[in-house]
């Protein structure tokens, strides 16, 4: 895990407040759902980001369950184990939900990494992957309720995955919500830990893409 | 998996047709979304259950990926591999999205089963446990697209246990848009397994608890 600068940094880059001030209700939203593969070039406003980016794994209340503040996707003892990194056009970041603020990563374009060499070469240009990175460490060092087998790897393998579905479904539901396309999807796991400088305890999970339909 | 039998079972609970007509926008259940481990014992209506188990992993659309029906939760291949069963007061039910019914499995109440013998022993009595169970013949035999490793145990559990946190996600935010409580959590495995008459390609992995907040 990249360590958060005491001081707020010119490299961070701030993001809009999240707004979400229209969309569609929950019922209208699930009755939409569906994954969309065919996703327009056309970018995501730096506000439209925002949102997509609360809605994954935003700090929602102040106070969450053991002590730390509660984001929009649950997670095993509140750990917070998952990390959204964004990758766009004009380079990759990390996506810090206590600040609300993206922290660059990489002066590169590693969208087609995020979308997988094996995967069917949909959408390349698609304006938005988010990339769903593990940090065991926050497993390992919870503040939280000692989940059973919370060290116990295969055990940690169940939680992270399940708490990566969980932001994953949050970002399909906003997408119906807004109109707009979403399609969670393997990813170059090897070429993008490399990439993104990941430390032993991290590791590529997934990755979704969002954009406009095409 | 159980066999559908081939014609409408008299045995089968129809549940009511899924309505949603009221809650609040996606924007607002992120906004309240959290786990609330205080649930009242006050039971549901059967139209909220249908309406919970449509937003799980209900049938929104006939044509969904690769031929099949879609449904609101996404799945790798769109395999459906993820089966919830209901567990209730008066006995416990394999929800079946296709005919959106329940199937009885068993006249006995498990849901002490479902919270599971090392959880906090909170709310033991909340009207609805969500059991959510693998079966590993669907991902097998999938007739969608052959992801990457579908046959390869260890990427099987990354998809089910991804694909579980999207359904407990869509339940997540269901509860949050209804005013209702609710809480993911380990179960008895070993147990609900015996219970449910589970077969060999088939594992419990977690359950979720709903209902009006205490």
């Amino acid at each position: 895990m990249r360590e958060a600068p005491e001081t707020k940094s010119p490299e961070r880059v701030a993001l809009p407040k999240p707004k979400l001030t229209t969309g569609k209700s929950v019922a209208e939203a699930l009755r939409l759902r569906r994954t969309q593969r065919e996703i327009s070039d056309e970018k995501l406003s730096a506000q439209l980001l925002s949102d997509i980016l609360f809605a994954a794994c935003g700090v929602n209340r102040p106070h969450g369950p053991f002590g730390g503040h509660g984001i929009t996707a649950a997670s095993a003892s509140n750990s917070q184990e998952i990390d959204v990194y964004v990758a766009l056009d004009n380079g990759t970041f990390l996506f810090d939900p206590s600040r609300h603020e993206l922290v660059p990563v990489l002066h590169e374009d590693v969208r087609r990494l995020a979308l997988g060499p094996r995967q069917p070469p949909v959408s390349p240009n698609a304006p938005v992957q988010l990339v769903f990175v593990v940090d065991l460490d926050k497993l390992e060092h919870t503040s939280g309720f000692e989940e059973p087998g919370l060290h116990d790897p295969e055990v940690q393998k169940s939680y992270y995955y399940v708490d990566t579905g969980i932001i994953a479904s949050n970002v399909y539901l906003f997408a119906a919500s807004q109109g707009l396309a979403c399609w969670f999807h393997n990813c170059d796991r090897e070429h993008l830990a490399k990439k993104l400088g990941l430390g032993k305890n991290e590791r590529v999970l997934f990755a979704q893409t969002v954009g406009y339909p095409a």
